[in-house]
């Protein structure tokens, strides 16, 4: 039952294991007459494939986006629009070993024990791979925010590798080493929605800031979300706080669980990743997922933005 | 649309204004032959209560849980439960200057933006006040939770005021002082999960941290989410975080977002509350919000680990 | 989960046993600023009555409907609408003979067998007097569709008594008649939607004749559901059905599941009651359920096109 | 927003336009380790086939279906059962009158209004051959019930083409003639599910007897729905009715909306389809629906078992 479905009026349903034939999306709820924009929903796809970042991993990947429904001479239909991507890099050999001893810091052993049978080929469903899904279903919701609110914009910025401030060269620099020693790192990494429209989000459970944390939750590897000031918010003292100058900002553009028209700002930790204890993935782990992930929490972010956009609709008589 | 609705099979619809005639909760999904627990259920509600807690606030509600529905000789009937607390303490008229004026800090402005007809007393659905329905469902999951895992128990413990470390005593002066002062703080607070079942939670989008994170953030106030080792994760190298001895729990009880058995660990942060800035509320304004806080990020986490109890028994043929 | 919720966007939850405290209803999803006529929400619960219908039944309840919350001002809030009906004429003690003996053609023994503790008496939540929350919430949909579509009017026409054409003399003589004697009857309802807007209805699952369809199914003894030239549309030859010039109301209104614009017309049918056989209930009987449905099944009409009023707003971009 | 969506617990998410790229159908809460029958599935999309009838149609479609996900070493794994088929036999060229001239009958008109932006060709997703998604995953849901309730079967069987009583030899000679002199037939088909489990259905909105409604009455050119006795119901005196020796049949095997575990009966009743005013169809038209009508209506029977028969586990403690 809807485990596999993010969203309330624009939504997506996700599939596909990573070792099966296909993974893919399902969007539910998109409007009709939106302009459909193929080549960046490939750019999108690209953005998170393993080794687009460089010397970043040897795994290739060619994630090429199928549309199969929903779309009509270059607009959206108002109809569920179908997106899928063929697996062909399996290696599902190198898992043979895994079958026998679930890998430590994946959900392998839990997996096994939830749903008996199971997929025990790169994880499955639990498998990064599966953030594909998100980011197909994320580029259309990018397409519908285009539309409806052109200077809207959703961009992201890695802020930390590690306990390191990230620079480009230092990162990768830093990542190379962690590659070759069998090392990891986690991070952090900042979502800024740039001109939301005023008013997005609903009362009591479904504020902005509740859907950001459950899509960005929903992902693997997060262990923590800070919405606005977050962190610092809890250790001020509220006169310094709440009579800041600049203190719409702290808020992170919310008010209420509704945005206030101002920039929203989501920050997102990042667990150093466990595949380098994966004895499947000798040598092709992926040291650190936050320069992977930004597309991925974009995508989370714009699916909980055009949501909302729709739902905004139905407030007034 | 579902916005004063949380959860999946174990659902709560909530409703009420902070100066209405009454608010409430509706329990949908609650199995038949639950053993009901009214004084539970009132002792939740009182916990709750500002002014329970020594000297932290002069607002005295007498918050009495009137069952309507649902319950029959003492047990569950599978049917909805509704109960209801009738407003008595309003003092409307205390808010009459915010009609013409919406108080900063608040989302007086952005509520009346949105919605253009607004009950402006007390902060209509936007109150904390609204927190009670929360707490009156959270006691029914409770009741759920100890028929089916008796073991599993939901604490909280205050880490934080503001930057202080949390003890009763230096808390209370800290406060006391506060309030005397037009002063606030935020802090931190910790859920604590004992004993939990193994394999609850669901791939993808309802990995029991999206869950939880989706809960807390949906309670005013909250600034930050952190799940098992949270921020200190996304700091550490991999090769220390993931071969960590007691590397479990720095998981949090989490693995791929299902429970493993071990202790779960949410930690929630609150930004300083902003009554502070409350023209209806001098003299008469909580210093910290963290203390009432408490039971209502029980209430969510029991409601979140209800719900996937119930979602656990349709994973296997 | 769910089962005590209907509709989307503009969502009922009902609740309440017929013999507990209270029973009601939650609408979530009204958009903020419906005027809220109260005088009509208590017209409606009256005309739903047993006895309001001359010579019907003996029964007398006093439905009196208080609003909770989510109206201020006399509009609605775009909150959640609690409204409640207590509980006065509860008779229980009749029921006891019904504890040992589970009643013939009620479903007193299948819920007992479903949910093992029961409220055995008067049938709990599968009363009639359920339908009384359907009536409430049907209430606050229409004047929603009155504030949208001023000239959209629901109406309802009972066409037979068991076999015979209704008019209201003879059905008075056929009814005190059947109460006198033991006897009930089935019968016939029609109900009209004047003026809809076209375009209503979604694809595939919710098409309006499917959403009508389960909301006239969900009414306790309806046995049968005719949309538009209904069963007449079966033994018809094509090339006289869709020649025919009328031809648009045989499609009662509705094409591809959508709204033409054009008058829908539904027609429900009910079997004889089953109080004939209530031990529980001599000589109180209600001798035909048809009088009472007319305004439940307007009700449920009303809330599928409300639902669907909303939905609508999503369909373009 | 759902609109494409049926089922609560056993849902499919259904996708694809007559004339588009890929028609299928996303099973989400199908529990892991049901054995997969893929040889079922495809017999099942045989079945639906037109021309698979003899004589019925002369449009050729091979409608392989392929499985994407969710199934691995012929179990299901508890997570999302993507399928898919791909158009081949389009002949958009035929449609092209269309798209000027919107078909009398057919839901063009209406869609367009709608939609504003649509896929002319062929009805786009209110074609027929949008129940190719339905059927594929009420092979799903027929999976599931064998490996749950082996004895329980779900059969069909045609009553009424037109006004003639079926058998099939003279419906071959009455629908070669129909085709030949563009005629078209509507017709009564009864759906019967032998020995299912006792229990199962809702309280209220999810009586069993509600959601087979939507079920069927979201079937294109579906007019009406009988449960039990049915409109024979509607005309009977109490006394007759609920007292007739053979009684349980007349209720259709539910009571209250719960199966009560005799044989559950149904009849659906079928318009004459619309295709003899169609342009783009010359002698290719469908003359009657009711025949592939059989494996819709089971499909939709079946999921609507399988919802309810996980929704089972949810009553008591």
């Amino acid at each position: 039952m809807a485990a596999n479905s993010f969203g309330h009026l624009f939504q997506i349903h996700t599939f596909g294991e990573s070792h099966g034939v296909a993974l893919g999306v399902l969007v539910d709820g998109c409007p009709a007459g939106v302009p459909f924009d193929s080549d960046f929903l490939q750019k999108e796809m690209d953005r998170r494939r393993p080794g687009f970042q460089s010397g970043v991993s040897a795994r290739k990947e060619s994630d090429q986006a199928e549309v199969l429904s929903g779309v009509y001479e270059g607009k959206t239909l108002g109809t569920p629009i179908a997106i899928i991507v063929r697996n062909t890099d399996q290696r599902s050999q190198d898992y043979n070993e895994i079958k026998a001893e679930p890998r430590r810091g994946h959900a392998d052993k839990e997996w096994k024990q939830k749903f008996v049978h199971v997929d025990h080929r790169g994880g499955g469903r639990s498998s990064g791979r599966e953030t594909l899904s998100r980011v197909a279903g994320g580029a259309v919701a990018r397409m519908l925010i285009r539309a409806l609110n052109p200077k809207c914009e959703i961009t992201s910025q890695i802020l930390k590798i590690g306990d390191h401030d990230y620079d480009p060269k230092t990162a990768e620099t830093l990542l190379l080493q962690a590659q070759s020693e069998g090392e990891s790192w986690g991070g952090l990494l900042q979502i800024q929605i740039k001109n939301p429209p005023h008013s997005l989000g609903q009362p009591v459970f479904h504020k902005l800031k509740s859907d950001f944390a459950a899509a960005m939750l929903s992902i693997g590897a997060t262990s923590a979300l800070e919405v606005g000031a977050g962190i610092e918010a809890s250790i001020s003292k509220g006169t310094d706080f709440h009579t800041d100058k600049s203190s719409r900002s702290v808020y992170g553009g919310l008010a209420g669980g509704l945005s206030t028209g101002e920039d929203i700002t989501l920050q997102i930790h990042f667990k150093p990743t466990s595949t380098i204890l994966d004895v499947a993935k000798k040598g092709r782990h992926d040291p650190c997922i936050v320069l992977r992930a930004a597309p991925v929490c974009e995508a989370m972010a714009a699916l909980v933005l055009a949501d909302h956009l729709l739902w905004r609709r139905l407030d007034n008589l």
